[in-house]
Formats: structure tokens, C-alpha cells, sequence
């Protein structure tokens, strides 16, 4: 297949200064040029409230990142850095500082004779989107000569109010097809595979329903603890923090109906469909933890409560175990059970989809699930692969049978995979949506949750590095198989 | 699961000093002793034409035959052998040579105190089937104290005709719940795991139809030429050979439709309804070969006609290619394509189960199958295994995609796998008919291949070293692949 070649832009880092930029954006961006998927005559616009600082300094700045990356600093790749990346302070957010920019980023393109792409990357807290949309929209940054394009970073809103609000104020000057809101778990290649694995093989697809599945679980489960985003993560907590967004993104994805194409629009119709299919969470569908002290990766670690910065009284969970169910004709009746959370044994992603044993055995007649139920494991990190659990018969005189796996693990075919960043970020400049969340997606996923967050519910205490509080493990019950993942 | 334990029993290996008794039998019984599957009490009574063989003798032969095939000669196997094996000389195959026979057996029951349990294993060529049967016969040997069960090695008739004179003349002294047809293919792990592969797993099951399904190969390839077994091989032909034994049980096992119990008599009646449904085979759905000069495992090899011991003259084929149907509401339309012969590329014994492309390609609405169909590919020998080839997305930009596999490998999980012959002779002495061959399913294999038997055709020339004459592959066309196993 060809690639399809990006144009030059001009891409606009806010928050040019702040960690993402450094740690994510800037090797992304350096990687895509070497690959050739960047075009060499882009122009990278760092912004930030700092004054004062020249290009000069961001341009060592950024050069130490990517020497901190591991990243060529010399050859092309070095010059580029050295020569196309420029510093620009809005210092107050004023409608001045925004006309500051817009003069800055018309200078550049007729300077470097640019066709007047746009990217605007809002690598930003959330706190201060509202402010720079309306500053870019103000100044008429909303619009160009070429196209003009508004990435967001998550998280987009804080519950479905917040989200309607943000999404009303972005349309006051974005149209939704200049809306790039970043999921970077979207950008994982073995998230994108769902897509292949689902569409391109039609030994899954006729499986993939309530005839044939009998439940399925999700894990997204951290070692680390909160780190030092104490502040944010005790706001947020870990239903904003994982499941409204990566979880949900992969639930739809994995579990959508078939799209009509292979296209930005049609595929996000599909997910919000999925998720609007979802039935509102009862309380007895939900089970919060929280971690105190425990061991993970061999260390003594502290409590949730302990950690610094975190308030004695904090409610907020750090675990969340949910029983989803899906109503439409695919999913109806099939349990979708959701576990994620910090401080668990291993860092693992992992999709379980556990079949419905075979209606008869004709092996034990009367004893009929004797027999495991055939499960398929996609690990979308890390060692990244599938595994089909199957039986085999187990070799000797009597019939008897163990569970064995057919697998197939990434790393066998492929060199280390590309960082979700790069792939995003490409997308971006190419203009494909595909891997980018509609405001519908995120409403309806706003609207599932916020009931869940607006019901008061203590969490239930873990030992770090367990997986979690026991309390959830009711919500398994009725399926056939204990916690795939483990 | 438990294991049944073996009554004691009288084994009778008529044609004990041949090589099979001596290269497969005695070993088999004696994995069969360590394991503890084989009675202790167990006697062995060798029966031969030649006079005057001691028993020391033969108890010499059979542990230099067991120190040849890397076994135990000391301990408890080796005194076994040294007490419990007697040879009893029918010199003559006269009534009063096997009233000599009854005679000595009914003394060794009566000196070990053994239940009157007999087994008659004729590891003889066909053409002393007759006589040895007869004479057990009309010896009253078809009948005791204990159960009697005869074990009979293939060719079980060399084609339609004299299968149902020979199934006649047995069943005038042996009830067919007596008999034990020895396929020695069905007694191999990776076979018998067909049965636990499809009625265990729920995942494969629906997808085992004519719906999904879009063609089979079946391909046994040896890599050896005819060796020794010039006269044996002329006058049988690859047909008889492999095809309507080993490849027809296979056939059959795999794609039958499911039992009604895992026991001997539900499942052979499954394939023999299976047999019965595959469609007469017509002039074109057959391409015969004959190997010519070539190479084979790195060496210059000698045509088929250059062999010692074959006919100038000869017309007999070493390769076949057949394309079968099955007029079932399973298969209706599904190619079967069988291929097996000698001094082909290597050793290789799969299963390939080619499923149809997805319906429509979201990928590419215009160009449905540059998206490969999934393969199922079960490994018979060697490295015994399953893979599923899949397509999965190539990591990068454009939506590519690649053709991986999911594998297992029995390796993987277990020690080396028994021989075939140790299952084969543990069931016999178990009374366990599931792994051996009915008589309605010899004949109903014969009446499939009769036909093409006496039709003559001349086999087209291939190398040695080549996958057969390409006139074989015309037999896919309208299948959507290449032949799988290369």
C-alpha cells in the first residue's frame, strides 16, 4: 500500500515547554521526519506563557530530549531542530498575544513560502483549553489558506456537563473535522490491529457474538502508583483516569459493529453506536478500590493515603472493577467486565474473550465443563500478541485433556513497534481522524460514567500489588471462567 | 482421568519373527509393561512356519530387536521377556498344526492361571490372512473362557471385491465386535487430538461447514522412494498404498460429522457416513505420477523405473492427486484435494483448511482478496502442531497487512509422543474398537476407489525432489489458494 506523503505545515506546540511536548511530541515529530512520513519543510511553533526565551534556547532544549530519548541529534534530523523550530510566548492569553501569534505564524509561512497548513496542539492541562481555543478562534487562527487542524489532549471534560460545555465552545470555532482529541492508547498499533484482527480474518468474525462468547473481560492494570501527579490524580481518580476514556475506546473498538469502510467517520459512528448500546452501570455493578501499603516489583510501596500530596480524608479509587452490559443484538446477555487499576502485580493490557464451552461433550456426558472453554487473550501491552486457549488431548491411553495456547506474539514478526505519539501525530498531518475521538464518542461515554461518579461509594481497600480488592471478584459471577488475566 | 488396567491375557503374534513383530510389536509391548499398561501377567506366545525355533531363541532375538530400538533389556521388562515369550512353530498351516496350537495355549492359560483372554495379532502379509484365520477357526480359536480378539494388518483387501469376500470369510468365525483393523495412523497422538481438536473447542466447531469453509488439502508426502518393497509397492500402487487407508481415515476423522459418544461404534458409524456421501470420483478429479530420476535429501535418487525389482513395463503410480466432494449438507461444495506420494520435496502429513476471504473488505471495497484467507494447518508428523494463519497489520502508517501465524507445537507441552503401535496394542488388549478400522468402512473406501483403480491411466513422469507433476495443479483451480503445505 502507499504511504500517503504529508504536506508541509506549520505545527504549533502549546505547552511547547511542558513535559509531553519534550517527552512525547518532539521525538514523535523527529521520528516522523526520518521516516519520511513528516515533510522536512515543516515548521514546529513552540508557544508558551514564558517571555524572553529564545528560539535558541527551546531549540537546545529540545535537542537534549532527544538525545535524552535516545534520538539522532546530528545528521538531518539534528539540522532540522536547529533550523525549524521556533519560540513563541503568548505571555497573558490576551487577544494581543494571540495576534502576536498569528503575525509570528504568518511571517513563518511566508518566510519559508508554507501553503498555510495548520497544526495547533493543545499540549496543555486541561484547565487551560477553553482559554487558548477561544484565543486561537478570536484571532481567526480557526481558519487558513490551507487547513487548519486543533489537537486536543485528554482529558475532555471531567463529566458529561463539562464535556457538552468544552464540545459547545470548541464548535463556536472548530468545525468537529478540525477536532483531533487524542487517545494515544488509539495510536498503539496493537489497538489499530483490533481493526485488521477483526476485519481482515473471517475465522473471528463469526464468532464475535452472543451465540458464541460468554463473557469478556478487560484489563488495563499499572504497578506504579500515582507517581507525582498526586494533585490531578486525586481529582480525577481512576474511572476519568483510564476507563472513560483508553477502556472505553478499546471496548468499542474491539466490540463495535462491522463499519461500512475503512474511514475516519464510519468507524466513529460505529463506536458511539457501541456505546450508546451500553446500559447505565448500577450501583451493584460497580466495585472501587483503593491501594494501602503492599509490595510491587519486589518493593515495599506506601497507601494511596500515604502517598504525598494526597489528603487524609481523599475518597478517590484507584481501582475500579465494572460489569458492563451491551444491548443490541450482538452483545445482549454477554457480560463485559472491566478491571483496572494502579499498584496491581504487573504493568498488562490485556482483552479476554472466553467462549461458551461446547453445548455437549461427547467425552464426559454428564459432566459437561470438564472441559475449559476456549478462550482468546489480545495483549495490546506489553509483549504484545494473541493467545487462543484451547485443548488438546493429552498424549497416552485415556482420553484426558489440559489447556494448551496457540500463539503468536508481535515481536516475532516485527521490530519494536512505533510509539502511539508518532502514529498520531502523522495521522494529524495527514488528516485521517480515524484514530481520533468524535465529541459523540466522548458524550456517550461521559453520559455512562457520570452517574457512576456522581453515586457516593467508598472504596474498598487492596494490599499493593494484588489485584485488587476481593469485593470484586462477585462481579465474575454467572460467567464460567475466574480472572483471565493474572 | 483414570487409566483402565489390562486384564492378562494370551498375545498370539502369528508371523513372530518378521519385522514388524520384531520392529513395532515387541517394543510397543514393552512400553506398553513399564507404563503398566500391559498386564504383568501377560504371556507371549510367538507363532512361525519355522520349525525347531526354541523359545530361548526367539526371547534372545526379541531382546536384541528391543536393545536395537534403544529399550530396556534388563530389570523387570528385560526378565519379561527372558519368562513370558514361548514360540509355538504351524509349520504347515494343516488343522493339526492349529489344534497344536490350541493345545500349547490352553497349557500356558492353564500353567499361569490366565482368564482365557486371547489376543491373535497377524503381522503377516495379506496373502496369509485366509489361512491363518481359517485355521484359528476351525480350530475353535475364535471362541474361549476369556474374550478373543483378532488383530488384522492392512492391506485389508486390495480393492472392492475381495474387501467383501475377505470381511465374509472373517465374519464366518469372528464377530466384527472381534475384530481389529489395524490402521496404524489412527494410533498416532496428532490423529486421535483430531477428534479432542473438534469436539472439545468450541471456537473451530462452527466454522467447520461449507459456510466458512472454502477448500481442504490433504497432503501426506514421504520423501523416501519404495526401498526394498519393489514387488509389495508395483503391485499396490500409491492408491492403495496411502490413500484408501491412512488418508480416507484421516478424511473421515476430520470431517465427519460429530458422534454421538466418544465410543468405538458412534464414531466409526460417523465415518463411515461420511465415506459413504463422498461422490463418485471421475476421470478428471484424479492426476497420477510416477517419479523420475532426481534428488531427495540432498542425493541423487533413481527414477521409479531405475528401482531394483520393478518391471521396464511398469504403469504403477508413486504420486496421486485426487479431488474429492462430499455431497453433505456439512461440505456440499467444498473441494477436497488429497495429494500423497514418494520421493516428494520431505516427510509431511497436514491438513490444510483454507477458509473464505471476508465477505466484503473494509480495507479495500474494490479488491476483496489481497487480503489472504485464514488457513487452519494441522501437523501430523513431523513437529506436530497446529497454525492458524491470520492477517494482521503491518506496523506503520498505511493500513498493510501480513500473513502470521498462531502456533503451537506439541513439543511445546510434551515428551516425545508414543508410537502408534504402543496406543494401538493397549486398546486392543482394552477391548477399545474406537482406533481401528470397521468393515463397513473398508468397504465403503473400497467403493470409492475401485473405480478409480481400474481405470486406466498413465501416471505423468516428475522429478524426485519435486511436489509431483504439475498437471496436479489443476485440481485447484476455482480454490482460492496454492497448495498450502510446500
Amino acid at each position: 500500500m502507499d504511504l500517503a506523503t504529508a504536506e508541509p505545515c506549520i505545527f504549533v506546540i502549546h505547552g511547547a515547554t511542558g513535559d509531553l511536548a519534550r517527552r512525547k511530541l518532539v521525538p514523535a515529530l523527529s521520528n516522523g521526519l526520518e521516516k519520511k512520513r513528516i515533510h522536512p519543510r515543516t515548521i514546529v511553533l513552540g508557544v508558551g506563557r514564558k517571555s524572553g526565551l529564545s528560539d535558541e534556547s527551546l531549540r537546545n532544549s529540545m535537542l537534549e530530549a532527544l538525545a535524552a530519548a535516545g534520538l539522532e541529534v546530528g545528521g538531518e534530523t539534528g539540522a532540522f531542530w536547529k533550523e525549524n523550530l521556533y519560540y513563541q510566548a503568548v505571555p497573558d492569553g490576551s487577544r494581543d498575544s494571540y495576534k502576536d501569534l498569528r503575525t509570528r505564524i504568518e511571517a513563518l509561512e511566508s518566510e519559508f513560502d508554507l501553503p498555510g497548513n495548520r497544526v495547533f496542539y493543545l499540549a496543555l492541562p486541561p484547565q487551560a483549553f477553553r482559554d487558548v481555543i477561544g484565543g486561537l478562534g478570536k484571532a481567526g487562527l480557526n481558519d487558513a489558506k490551507g487547513w487548519t487542524r486543533l489537537v486536543i489532549e485528554k482529558p475532555f471534560g471531567h463529566d458529561l456537563k463539562s464535556a457538552l460545555e468544552l464540545n459547545d465552545f470548541v464548535h463556536e470555532f472548530f468545525q468537529e473535522s478540525q477536532i483531533y482529541r487524542i487517545d494515544h492508547y488509539l495510536g498503539k498499533e496493537t489497538v489499530q490491529n483490533l481493526l485488521v484482527f477483526r476485519f481482515a480474518n473471517s475465522l473471528f468474525e463469526p464468532l464475535w457474538n452472543r451465540d458464541r462468547v460468554e463473557s469478556v473481560q478487560i484489563t488495563v492494570a499499572e504497578s506504579l502508583g500515582i507517581g507525582s501527579r498526586a494533585g490531578y490524580y486525586d481529582s480525577a481518580g481512576v474511572l476519568r483516569d483510564m476507563v472513560q476514556n483508553h477502556i472505553t475506546q478499546l471496548l468499542a473498538l474491539a466490540f463495535m459493529e462491522v463499519p461500512a469502510a475503512f474511514e475516519a467517520n464510519a468507524i466513529r459512528q460505529e463506536k458511539a453506536k457501541l456505546l450508546r448500546a451500553v446500559e447505565p452501570i448500577g450501583a451493584e455493578d460497580v466495585v472501587f478500590g483503593r491501594y494501602g501499603a503492599g509490595m510491587t516489583d519486589g518493593k515495599k510501596v506506601p497507601g494511596y493515603l500515604e502517598e504525598k500530596g494526597i489528603p487524609n480524608d481523599s475518597r478517590t479509587a484507584t481501582f475500579v472493577a465494572l460489569r458492563l452490559r451491551i444491548a443490541n443484538w450482538r452483545w445482549h446477555g454477554v457480560p463485559f467486565i472491566i478491571r483496572t487499576g494502579k499498584r496491581l502485580p504487573r504493568r498488562v493490557s490485556q482483552i479476554a474473550v472466553s467462549f461458551r464451552c461446547p453445548p455437549v461433550s461427547i467425552f464426559q456426558p454428564h459432566d459437561q465443563c470438564t472441559i475449559h472453554s476456549n478462550v482468546l487473550l489480545v495483549t495490546l501491552q506489553p509483549d504484545e500478541g494473541f493467545d487462543i486457549h484451547f485443548e488438546v488431548k493429552t498424549p497416552g491411553q485415556a482420553i484426558g485433556m489440559q489447556t494448551e495456547a496457540l500463539h503468536f506474539r508481535y515481536a516475532e514478526a516485527f521490530q519494536p513497534l512505533p510509539d502511539a505519539y508518532e502514529t498520531l501525530l502523522e495521522d494529524v498531518v495527514l488528516g485521517d481522524q480515524t484514530l481520533f475521538v468524535h465529541a459523540d464518542e466522548v458524550e456517550a461515554a461521559w453520559r455512562l460514567y457520570t452517574p457512576v461518579l456522581e453515586r457516593p461509594a467508598d472504596p474498598f481497600q487492596y494490599a499493593a500489588g494484588t489485584w485488587g480488592p476481593e469485593e470484586a471478584d462477585r462481579l465474575l459471577s454467572g460467567t464460567q471462567n475466574g480472572w483471565i488475566t493474572k
